[in-house]
């Protein structure tokens, strides 16, 4: 069969190690894919620049649109990220006829909606394994793998960085301060690592993986986000000490009421499998009605994991060229029309168990006072563990692991406890999740 | 679209869970797909016995040929099991163009070459994901998701009675036999166990992965197979100590001598992600030269999710029916004029670490003698531990961990071993992989 042309936009570290890896595995791919796929032209910043990868036989260029307005070009592969050009040039390449493939999370979470119209209408593909998870096939998995399920709730350590700092923080029992710079030494995290240890990375990718797991539209917006900037040292090791790791996750799940959908750290029990993921490291869980719980892991980011995935979906789209759109893998995985306007949950209406960190001042009554407050609020302890033995009327920690509780319940109870002249300092709140 | 009309070959368990799972997730199934899978009919051993799952609308037979003759039967599903009647229904199904879904993996192990040979000619697809590792979808994954790839290694927990039974053997401290009582117990063990305990079951599916993942014709035969039979509570206890679990695996491994294709209890670190995987669960850890190192890990058995595994190719098989079969995935993977004739290495060429339990004499003198045996055959040791404290002249056992070396100069320093007259009994001998 006749060789596919691919152009690619950017040739950074994911463009770089999609050309190594088309190179090098090129007689395993072709024997795949029955056909060769070769790289025609990619758009670079600077043509001149010096590259780690042989970008011999390539025509080069500054300009996108001599990518995406190319007739030759069969397949275009974006590797810009962010939402401005990149969003620009893919749709002009969908405009075009062009198929995509992209590795932008940010692009699909924020934009995916009205690219997969655009592209539905003018009967081309948009692949975007990439986006989510690196090399994980985790889009191809729940899109087909297990299309013969209801998905009940994945929980997926989704963040590279975001895993790197909290096992750290837990096998050095270092600060987070010293663990990002440490991360940063090394690469793990960026110079500005705001995007990753907030959460709206992992909150960019849940959004891509709730939408294709439960049948529902694109909804960044709707996600609630937290980083792990506020996770503490003691926080690891008290959580340790009652048989927990904390880890930073992305949730999607679906209740009677509707979908959650939360990026978060969160306390889990340690003998779940996911909680020995460590490193820079992802894995997702997803518990499904017939299949039960499955879990994923692998490599989350890098060169040639990255590559791994943008390759796969070559290798797919390239087959489904010739397949009538309608028998192609949607996009969302249900069908365009099929999607479902299922309700969202706000987080005050999210159910979770809770772990705190309170500072008392050790005098008589001070853990009836505390636990009155919980009672009040309609809210079951499970353990409380008062640590040290300070003398009286000294400050000592009080850590407590609540039962599922709404998030408003919790509200209440730790602004009660925050008046109490007993409790000094802030209150350390890490929700908890049992992954049923 | 048109509703696609499917024929049962058995309504057994598998057969039950996937009419029960096409049932409740109708809605969802066909969302996804963008049509109706509606089962039209079932081939069953008795028509009236009673079912725990609806069978109203559907029409049986006694007769499988009824369902594979039927002009109206879209695509065949093959859950007899076994490669007796299943292997004449299937030819005969391919002989009528009818695409087929089978959850067979002796067939597939067995006479699979035959069978995608024969479809190949024919135009249809033979779809096998249920056959491995029950509901991960570990065919898709190799075949698809890493597609980009050169598989260096593969290993796997795809024997779920093994799991089982080692696990239990750990956490409880009991021997062989009484686990696999319990086993049977709870339905996790058959009646005959054989077809498990010995390691055919992971053999049939190891022949599969391997297949897929180097694009090697399917050669069962050629497999060394091992099962759990000879594993003791002690040794269990002992590599424990060492920092190991013993797990019963497929593993199959791409060498520059060849390929290396076995199924044996081993040793692995307890660090690995796969050594948590305990119970009746699944794990495939597989190894590719772009992504790494990734882990697939869920029900290997039961209705459901081996349901889960058949419907999911039903959708997949539904979406290619328009497509030209030279774009279809083929069935190993790897186009059917581009399997490589890679040499398979017997076992006395492979190399692993190993763990040796001995019972020797305690006397002056012995572990040089023993040291020397393997200086001699050229094995180094990493490790020698001696239990207890014999007094002179009184057995005690040495448990010792080699480094890497050919299966063939164990086997000499094992004969060497056993002709001196210090070593007394059985000498207990299990692999050690380090699963780099």
């Amino acid at each position: 069969m006749k060789a596919v042309n691919v152009g690619l936009l950017g040739l950074g570290t994911v463009g770089g190690g999609t050309l190594a890896v088309l190179h090098r595995n090129a007689d395993e791919i072709s024997r795949r894919a029955g056909r060769e796929i070769r790289v025609a032209a990619a758009a670079v910043r600077d043509p001149a620049k010096r590259r780690p990868v042989d970008t011999g036989g390539l025509r080069l260029t500054t300009d996108p649109r001599d990518i995406v307005d190319d007739p030759g070009v069969d397949i275009v592969v974006e590797l810009i990220g962010g939402d401005g050009a990149a969003r620009q040039a893919v749709l002009r390449a969908i405009d075009n006829g062009k198929h995509l493939v992209t590795a932008n999370k940010a692009l699909i979470a924020l934009h995916g909606n009205t690219i997969f119209e655009k592209a539905q209408q003018r009967g081309v593909m948009v692949a975007f394994e990439a986006a989510v998870a690196g090399g994980i096939p985790i889009i191809k998995l729940i899109r087909e793998g297990l299309a013969a399920n209801r998905i009940e709730y994945l929980a997926g350590i989704i963040n590279g960085t975001c895993n790197y700092i909290l096992t750290r923080m837990q096998e050095a029992g270092d600060g987070f301060d010293r663990v990002l710079r440490e991360a940063q030494d090394l690469g793990y995290a960026e110079a500005d690592p705001a995007f990753d240890i907030e959460g709206t990375d992992a909150a960019h990718k849940l959004t891509i993986l709730a939408s294709i797991a439960f049948g529902i539209p694109l909804q960044f917006e709707r996600v609630h986000v937290q980083g792990i900037t506020a996770v503490g040292a003691e926080d690891i090791a008290y959580a340790r000490e009652l048989g927990y790791r904390i880890k930073h996750l992305g949730l999607a799940r679906r209740t009677a009421d509707g979908i959650e959908l939360r990026v978060h750290p969160t306390l889990i029990p340690e003998r779940r499998l996911i909680a020995s993921v460590g490193g820079v490291m992802n894995a997702i869980l997803v518990r499904a009605d017939a299949l039960g719980p499955t879990l994923y892991y692998g490599a989350g980011a890098g060169a040639e994991p990255t590559a791994s995935s943008v390759v796969a979906d070559l290798v797919d789209v390239v087959r489904a060229i010739t397949t009538d759109p309608e028998n192609r893998v949607p996009h969302l995985a249900f069908q365009p029309g099929s999607l479902a306007a299922l309700p969202l949950l706000s987080i005050e209406q999210v159910e979770t168990a809770y772990y705190l960190r309170l500072t008392v001042v050790n005098r008589p009554g001070v853990l009836a006072a505390i636990t009155r407050i919980f009672g009040d609020s309609d809210i079951s302890i499970d353990t409380i563990l008062q640590k040290g033995r300070g003398r009286p009327n000294e400050n000592v920690t009080v850590i407590m692991l609540t039962q599922e509780t709404r998030e408003r319940n919790m509200n209440a109870a730790t602004a009660a406890l925050g008046k109490l002249d007993t409790v000094t300092g802030e209150i350390a709140r890490i929700r908890l999740e049992r992954l049923p």
